[in-house]
């Protein structure tokens, strides 16, 4: 739940009126996100989202993040898009932090994806692939192979109180990874969160993709690898071999694998397994006290590693060569 | 920020069904009000307030909550509207909870808010007491001058910690008020929660009033006694005499008030404060450990208490006999 920044009346009708938006009409901060501060704002021509940036992203990013979103949705990708000013700017100032306006999303998340919401998955995640291609803008993923010892190393001493000799299982995990990373994999911008909750529906109909903010350079395939892992386990950790078939053919129907690609996905889903077993593990142990928030548990991440570990080719997630 | 209870797509879907609303297109979870969860609903033929009744509100209130907003929107008072499902009712079960859904009201809250909005202010709390009169269900006030004492009792022997003999202070004023307190005054449905956050605003035009889970049948100018308190100070605390008159004025020119009601005003007005500084202290003596929602501060209460105990007469508010 995130309005960490509150706006008063008097300060907002002075920013939307640098806007070509009409007069505000309401104003109500909405609990979703977790990064930043999120308003819906109601205007005479329609509805909006308001986003203030908290101190957790680096100004540095946005750039990237509002143009992909206006790069994207030039290409027809369905996502929110930011509204420019004025100036023609995407990016105000409003409470004390970077401020953007943008365009309001129609959908719900799924709870209980099916085998055709994996399919629409994958064929939108194709289709952001293609549309990102030509993106300018570049920024490295900060969460990928090399961040991944730092951020053990952070939680290493108290591993163990979620599973006997887990330090130890995580550490040879991380040099298998620096190891065997593959390099030469094709690239360009991924999602890099592209879980159920960020990918909107009508019914079955696949109405778009929201919260960009992982968004960065690295291979197309570790994007793919990401969704397995967030789309195709069960609530018991199954893994369900139909919602991936239907997610690699959706995503196939637009965008082919290459050999390399279908000889790298076990090892790139294992690896976006880790990335996130450890990125849970160090919130989890770093609960504050009193936290309205409960974080996720890592363990989910730590059975579905030790799937990865099982698998031998691709073939295992329902994708044929 | 309140979003208690999570409302899965599917049984969103399945509860939108029951109402002539068309299909769901977008919900998202609203960072507003304490006692219950709120989201904005947005459907084919728009947007709506999802409200699930949470723990702190009495089921059996609820006929009278939104029987009270349907009774004053059918009288032409601007508020939210609870919508019928196709059963005719508007009280239904979603997720485990009572759930109503109620139209979207436009407009903002003012963060300073001027003569203007006072004057505005007092105009539609006589239009709402007039529209109130003929409500047939009744709600006593829980929150009236006999629950005082026990509520004082409750945070006696830590009262000292916000100030030096408040305690003792605090005793003497329930006395006295228990003492004095007006029996025959003219009454009816009040709101009894008519802060700034309640009372929506699209420029200086007041569009309406909210929240109206305090509302309860009572001395109908003890409502304009707590209105005197939570919009006529300054941020210093002092009594601002024109935003006062300004709001007087504006509501006698809707509804007069009596001579008792003249006399009464500020025995009312300091009951107002003891009464928003008791329930003050009493949360904010029983903060939990880590809480995200900061009380507000019971000292602001006291220094409005200390004013009205100096007012002779409602001349002193503006309020020319």
């Amino acid at each position: 739940m995130a309005v960490y920044t509150d706006v008063s009346d008097e300060e907002l009708v002075t920013f939307v009126s640098g806007y070509d938006i009409g007069e505000v009409l309401a104003l109500k901060g909405i609990a979703e996100g977790v990064e930043n501060s999120n308003y819906l704002l109601h205007t005479r021509t329609g509805h909006y989202i308001l986003t203030l940036y908290e101190k957790r992203v680096d100004p540095g990013d946005l750039p990237f993040f509002l143009g992909l979103m206006r790069h994207l949705a030039a290409r027809g990708l369905s996502c929110p898009q930011p509204v420019a000013n004025r100036d023609g700017e995407t990016l105000g100032q409003l409470a004390g932090r970077p401020a953007a306006i943008i365009s309001f999303l129609d959908g719900m998340w799924v709870r209980r994806p099916q085998r055709a919401h994996c399919a629409a998955l994958g064929t939108t995640l194709a289709e952001f692939h293609l549309a990102g291609a030509d993106f300018a803008i570049r920024r490295p993923n900060a969460l990928s192979v090399e961040s991944w010892r730092p951020l053990l190393e952070l939680s290493l001493d108290q591993a163990d109180t979620i599973g006997e000799g887990l330090g130890e299982e995580l550490v040879r995990e991380v040099e298998y990874m620096e190891a065997n990373w593959p390099g030469e994999l094709p690239s360009g911008v991924i999602h890099a969160d592209l879980f159920p909750d960020n990918v909107f529906f009508i019914g079955e109909k696949l109405s778009g993709l929201i919260d960009f903010y992982f968004a960065c350079n690295d291979a197309l395939a570790y994007d793919v690898a990401i969704c397995l892992n967030a789309w195709c386990f069960e609530p018991d950790m199954a893994f369900n071999v139909t919602k991936a078939r239907a997610l690699l053919n959706g995503y196939r129907s637009v965008r082919g694998f290459t050999q390399a690609e279908f000889d790298s996905l076990p090892l790139l889903a294992r690896g976006a397994a880790l990335r996130f077993l450890l990125t849970r593990l160090h919130d989890w142990l770093r609960v504050p006290e009193g936290a309205l928030v409960t974080p996720k548990d890592p363990r989910e991440y730590l059975k579905k590693l030790r799937f990865h570990q099982s698998v031998e080719t691709a073939a295992d997630y329902g994708l044929t060569a």
